[in-house]
């Protein structure tokens, strides 16, 4: 079974034209869902689906699914999936996702081409909105698909102007039918940038992912007095944005502590901060801030929340600010399925493509779709570990490599 | 003479409403230059100038004067002119601006009801975008009255989206013709709320600034990298938005110890905080800051931007992010004259309202003024030293006394 490298890098290259940043250097696109770039990008998939083949289907959400039942295959067993999504951050990469959908793609196209018969069907999946970039929280199309939110929810949850999800994908033409059901998968397998740099390090093209990392989510205001900046003396103050950079060093301080003592994974992040009314000639009244902790360990994220809370506390005692901290999104490191991880492992000693063992540090779909089916994630390497960057970037022998592995674990998985 | 509180306040009230902010304590507005709340602020002035039987012109930047020249006065003296600005920061307050306008407007009903006859004419004043906040700098009309900036340049300074200042008061129909020339004014009263509690605590309705602060604006770029916030160990970071946390914290102390140890009127503030990309999943890779420094001693904002820049060097060499900081305002404080101070004392005493000495903090169209004739600043007193909030206030009986000073201080200037 031979992938092919030029055929995948065309598909790439060719949905990173959707939404695309002119950027000095590095290929840097903004695909936030239900936009003009996001139709374009799905539209594209679906045309490449029907060109292999595939049949297609479009659910409530938006999620996207290929299928690919060749005669050999019973149509009443459940299929064996592999995908990712189409999204972006804001100026993120074109790998971040792209590279996990048109994978999947080419390892159907490979197994069709070596004239593989599987026993079952083959689905391969763009899922809705991974990134959470324009409908918060994240991961919703896995979500959806796994059962743990509804689609009437889904559907209902609004951007920072007030559209909801439902009447985006109704906008470019996505809004289908029912939901893509994980439970119904056989296995689940997804292709993803690493994102950090121990495959490159290493000089491996497929890394296997044992655990998916917990995350933590937290929402932060800290609520100060505006004031002017001229004629407010400096004993008078009540500076929101001064309050919050408190913040920020200290859950910085609190996660490297907690990652050089106690768990190396650990990570907390403050990544976005919105400061009101944002003038230079008025104290800040009130900022706002996000908190991201992750792990693979679950007791290194209930520390450095609580390491976070106790600096708020402290701030609110030193200061004459006052602060709301909220927890809207709590969930636990994911272990990936041994069967997954060994069919991978396996096609890559028969592909002739090194593997190795490590963890995933980013949240991916996979995490939710590991709750109600026998799923596992595969990286290539990121170049330099950058990603939701237009550097962002993995060479194009590593994604062929990385996806001969797929595509050999899916005929496994689907020829068991 | 008498000043009429009740009509002073159904103008700054009226005024009020246009902008006016659905808040749930306190009066506030938004009122940008060049938007539907300016365009009707501004009617309603030129409306309420004519009803006093005030000839109305607007000159090429949108600066409004209504001209007040009784057969007493001669045509050809120059005039005595007060008056402030009708904009306001985004959900300010009512009365940092409108209260010097509609104050000015008031002394000049106030001298015609007590049939006052000046020897010069006087002039009622508002000028466009004081607050800086749509077209960049602040202090924009009294820039072009004093011959500090073009007309030409001004209309061509560009707001965030684009938009010409020329094209926003074409839109509102405020472009007018020429230039208002404060150097032909024989002198120029502003009265404005204070922003501080000097003149609450002391029991006073009156001020009389002695200098006005210098200031120095900088823009602040701090760039880090941007990269996944779960997949980027604590260790491989270059996070933006935390070392522009140390640049807020260390302006923050400069500023105080200097205050504390060297003059208490310094103040140091970073009000505007922008991060990018700005997403809860993605470590900060840029963050635009700006720094505003004050004091009445020119040595104070050395001192607190050498300090400021110093903090970058330091975040510099200890993190690896690069930065620039640029000074694109400096402006030296600015001392009163004496006649117009010793006018708005006299005043004081002879309407029986107590004054006191006290410096502004803040920058006002009266710095540029200062530079081509005589010129003074009036303070009423500002509840709790609150402004640029919704919470500002001042007593409206603290309005009209120091209303009187303003009238009884022209009325002398005019018939000198």
């Amino acid at each position: 079974m031979q992938v092919q490298q030029q055929r995948l890098r065309e598909d790439v290259l060719s949905n990173a034209a959707f939404g695309a940043l002119d950027v000095p250097a590095g290929h840097g696109r903004t695909v936030l869902t239900g936009t003009d770039a996001d139709r374009r990008a799905r539209e594209r998939f679906c045309d490449r689906l029907r060109d292999a083949g595939l049949s297609v289907r479009v659910d409530g959400v938006g999620n996207i699914v290929g299928r690919w039942c060749p005669d050999s295959a019973d149509p009443s067993k459940a299929p064996v999936a592999a995908g990712s999504h189409l999204d972006s951050v804001p100026e993120g990469g074109i790998f971040d996702g792209p590279l996990g959908v048109y994978a999947a793609l080419e390892a159907v196209r490979a197994m069709q081409d070596a004239g593989v018969e599987p026993d079952r069907p083959v689905e391969v999946v763009s899922l809705t909105e991974e990134e959470g970039q324009r409908f918060d929280g994240g991961l919703l199309g896995s979500a959806v698909a796994s059962g743990e939110l509804d689609v009437s929810e889904a559907l209902a949850v609004e951007d920072d102007d007030g559209i909801s999800l439902g009447a985006a994908l109704e906008d470019i033409g996505f809004d289908g039918e029912g939901r893509v059901d994980a439970s119904e998968w056989d296995a689940w397998l997804e292709l993803h940038v690493e994102q950090s740099e121990r495959l490159e390090s290493a000089g491996v093209s497929a890394g296997v992912v044992t655990t998916i990392t917990g995350l933590t989510r937290c929402t932060v205001e800290v609520v100060g007095e505006a004031n002017h900046a001229g004629a407010t003396s400096m004993t008078d103050r009540s500076d929101a944005f001064a309050a919050a950079s408190e913040f920020v060093l200290d859950v910085e301080s609190a996660a490297t502590e907690w990652a050089t003592k106690e768990s190396e994974t650990a990570v907390g992040t403050v990544g976005k901060g919105v400061v009101h009314p944002n003038a230079p000639n008025v104290i800040a009244g009130r900022t706002e801030l996000t908190l991201d902790v992750r792990d693979v360990e679950y007791r290194s994220m209930e520390a450095i929340v609580s390491r976070a809370r106790k600096s708020l506390e402290r701030i609110a005692a030193e200061r004459p600010v006052d602060y709301r901290l909220e927890r809207p999104w709590d969930r636990e490191p994911v272990p990936m399925s041994e069967r997954c991880r060994a069919a991978l492992h396996d096609a890559g000693v028969a592909a002739g493509v090194e593997t190795m063992d490590l963890h995933s540090g980013a949240a991916h779909d996979t995490m939710h779709i590991a709750g109600v089916t026998d799923a596992a994630l595969l990286f290539a390497p990121s170049r330099d570990g950058i990603s939701h960057n237009p550097r962002e970037w993995t060479d194009w022998a590593d994604c062929a490599n990385a996806t001969a592995v797929l595509a050999g674990a899916l005929a496994r998985l689907a020829t068991e």
